[in-house]
């Protein structure tokens, strides 16, 4: 059952009307009791347009629709993804949840780490090559972003070699800049595709193929030694050409951007070491545990999704910035973006009824502090709110003290100036100086005036630690799926991307001449020509 | 004068009441009469909710604010960056504007090409190195995205040697990272910063020099001699201890956003050569004419500026998304993101009022196809309508046609699906076979609906050649500076980015330990001791 705001109309009403600064001045103690933790994750909510009273009304309403049993069914393996009929037990991967889906993770994450050791000390029995030096990862989607994100962010506890390449986009520059720099001879390809029928991984797996077919000259069976897959299809993998010893396997039950800590991360584990795979796991087990006993009042997947709520629909604001300030993290706008988006952005509960409320925001961002000197600008003087979640890290993995500090500190400065903003009086204070009078003066202090009240959270972890970095990417995970339930809709499916294929695969034989599909548009028949037009100039 | 949408409002009303299929049923032809091509672009606006008639009023509209005037005053060397009392001349960059604009700018890339001529057969005489294998391009924002873009899209004209690095964020990992992996007996440090004050760009700066010292054994002349700088402030640079021999000049009259044409690409010209180099300010001078000259009617960046409007304004659209079917292009929708919003995310013109219309919206986006398996989903079937623009090459820059084919037919798919959607009768109707029936059939049939009837541009490029690519940049910059015009704010200035810049510099000593600011709020205080007790766990 979706949320009702009703009875939160009257605190929105009551809060747009009084700014930061005068919640602050209210209640000097609201930055503590707007602050929570669990293990390394600390997260201010006080820079927030809400109150303690408002906060307690949202919890009330979340919990009148049935929030706490939607958490608890997601645990016991419940049908939360209805529309699919299935359960969604990514929890599992790491060891929490009901006990058969963690056996079969459990084995698969061991059966992916002999695979690693045989990669590593014997090549040759499974693979065919005397040593590895490079990995392809090849997979797109929720089998592309989580690893890329995660190698990113742990690539210091990267061993070296093999190197890591991930292929993702159909688009042949992808190979066409990777394959002069790898050895076919030493070189593994790792497919991943829940369905092994996702059309960018196949094409991009039979180039590779024929890659390596050339080196073999010609011989298919020797290139295809070089291959493994990731699928919860084997049969298709094993039809495809790779066999049963090099397939690692996948489930109905976990969706794609869901998956990053089940065998998708082969590349990463790979790279960074089975151990330190099990300490990310390990780091989101524990927010797992938190969020599935935590009370609402305290529970931060909880939490920020009302938060988030309360941006989105009783604040109307379309938009979510998230910026990280740590370069390492600098791919999880993207992460974040696949997760939320194609999770909620519905219009249609699992009933078929519409939502009569708005569901998932443009999540968007970038790295601080790079984005400081692109888009900041418009968090301070544009038109329009648009709520910012900043990430900082305490401990710095490197001994740039002064680098970090001047980081922390902008992280801190953003905030504060976003909720603050610079009066007009103040401005004119600061241009006294300038030698500029009258309307001069005024118009250049107009435009050095920032609104301020611009909300913001701020979310600390300890480090970056493999386990401070599965516990946030779980935060994230439970979030979304917090605010799928809470809007009413299914946060596991994706049907929304199902129209697009079908009509590209009728388009397609059109550029090759083909006459354009029957019901092809006039739009499309125009543009259609335009390439055809353009394609031998 | 900002434009006035008051006319418009009927035609928005009308066809806010309109499908796009339904306007293509009743004018079959305008998928012609709304396509618009300058040389290697081509532009299809035919699926916007918009006709031949209101785009006719819109142009009124752009007319009667004085558009024409304001695009002849850019070229002319008008201070059309009027808060800060200069013209913005970066099209002078490319050879089109003031003469002795220029002529300056003309000689800063022969000085440049000559540092490149030097740098590649000559480097013990300026750089005191035998041999450079590698340049390290330290800047941030403006001084940094562009070159990045451009070397990213046009990797494939790249000779090798030297191999180019990019520093911005003052995060320490950035050179924890890199620095492994150089020599600094053979590397090359390039210092880009207008104001040569850029705090991240000086503290990156101060950190390779201490690294090069080491390798000189303390002597920092030694490892001055392998920097450069580029700046307006020949003087600080100096001061800082670069050579003049070695430092290359911008002008106030450049903004950082609007600069990759001019010394900024320093790194990029050296890596992809002189020649190519200026092949991309030679497609970028080309739509420059064409921006002055073209009637407003056939005018790409002024089109292309009044849908933005028409959908931002009028359709009350806060966000613009900008999806490249191009994996080198993967960092454009981060380039525009910075050009759009640090250039129009004001709320107040020149003269000081408060404007009376929403400006810069929220630039994302993501490369395709690969943000098929992100975010469309919610494009397709969240509650907001997004707009999206895409950019489609028609000739790929390799032999993988079959990756071409799908790239091309997802593109044309995608905006097809967006303005058709898909009935529920249509969803109905596939799931004939499914053995559903009753309220469990109605209601996959509704989450399998898409509503259809959302806007999109589609961009089509010729090529990714030089000039192409150069065309498309310029197009944005111009399209920028028309909605900055209508919507009356100064796109070239940003006051926006000051008080975030001086809370940090305040806030920062006390990260050590100091007492923290006389003015910090309550948020921020709470946050430093968070951060402080965690330091040493």
């Amino acid at each position: 059952m979706a949320i009702s705001f009703d009875r939160l109309r009257v605190d929105a009403a009551r809060l747009r009307q009084v700014a930061l600064t005068e919640l602050f001045d209210a209640d000097p103690e609201r930055c503590h009791a707007l602050a929570f933790r669990h293990g390394p994750v600390f997260a201010d909510l006080s820079r927030q347009r809400i109150d303690l009273a408002a906060l307690a009304s949202l919890i009330q309403a979340a919990r009148d629709a049935g929030l706490e049993k939607a958490i608890e069914g997601l645990f016991a393996g419940a049908e939360v993804n209805v529309s699919e009929r299935r359960p969604a037990l990514h929890t599992a991967l790491r060891g929490v949840g009901p006990a058969d889906a963690v056996r079969r993770a459990a084995d698969a994450i061991e059966r992916m780490e002999r695979l690693i050791e045989l990669l590593r000390h014997d090549p040759s029995s499974t693979f065919g090559m005397n040593r590895v030096t490079d990995v392809v990862s090849v997979g797109i989607g929720g089998s592309d972003l989580g690893p890329r994100l995660l190698l990113d962010a742990l690539e210091r506890r990267s061993r070296g070699l093999p190197r890591v390449h991930f292929v993702s986009n159909v688009d042949g520059d992808v190979l066409q800049r990777l394959l002069p720099r790898l050895d076919p001879g030493t070189t593994l390809v790792v497919l991943i595709s829940k369905s092994f029928g996702t059309s960018e991984t196949l094409i991009n797996g039979h180039s590779l193929i024929e890659w390596m077919q050339r080196h073999h000259g010609g011989n298919r069976d020797a290139a295809l030694r070089q291959f493994m897959a990731v699928t919860a299809d084997t049969d298709r993998a094993a039809t495809f050409g790779i066999a049963r010893s090099r397939i690692l396997p996948l489930w109905p039950w976990v969706g794609g951007r869901l998956s990053l800590w089940s065998c998708v991360g082969f590349a990463v584990a790979l790279a960074v070491g089975p151990g330190v795979f099990r300490r990310l796991q390990q780091g989101a087990a524990s927010m797992d545990e938190h969020f599935r006993d935590a009370p609402l009042e305290a529970n931060l997947p909880v939490l920020l999704a009302l938060v988030g709520l309360w941006n989105r629909n009783l604040m109307a604001c379309p938009s979510h910035a998230l910026v990280p300030y740590a370069d390492r993290l600098r791919l999880l706008p993207a992460w974040l973006q696949q997760l939320d988006m194609e999770s909620n952005g519905k219009s249609v509960g699992p009933d078929g009824r519409p939502v009569d409320m708005a569901t998932a925001p443009v999540i968007w961002g970038g790295v601080g502090t790079d984005a400081q000197h692109a888009f900041f600008q418009c968090l301070h003087q544009g038109t329009d709110v648009l709520p910012v979640e900043f990430i900082g890290v305490v401990r710095p993995t490197h001994d740039f003290d002064a680098h970090h500090r001047a980081l922390l500190a902008n992280l801190l400065a953003q905030g504060a100036a976003l909720m603050r903003g610079q009066s007009t009086e103040q401005a004119l204070e600061r241009l006294r100086d300038s030698g500029l009078h009258g309307a001069e003066l005024l118009a250049l202090a107009a435009q050095q005036t920032f609104p301020g009240n611009r909300p913001s959270t701020t979310l600390l972890l300890d480090d970056l630690e493999p386990e401070s970095l599965g516990a946030l990417l779980a935060l994230y995970e439970h979030r979304t799926y917090v605010q799928g339930v809470l809007w009413g809709i299914d946060p596991f499916d994706q049907w929304g991307v199902e129209l697009g294929k079908r009509l590209a695969e009728q388009i397609e034989p059109a550029l090759t001449g083909a006459p354009p599909p029957a019901e092809a548009d006039a739009s499309t028949r125009a543009l259609l020509a335009e390439i055809l037009s353009r394609q031998d100039a």
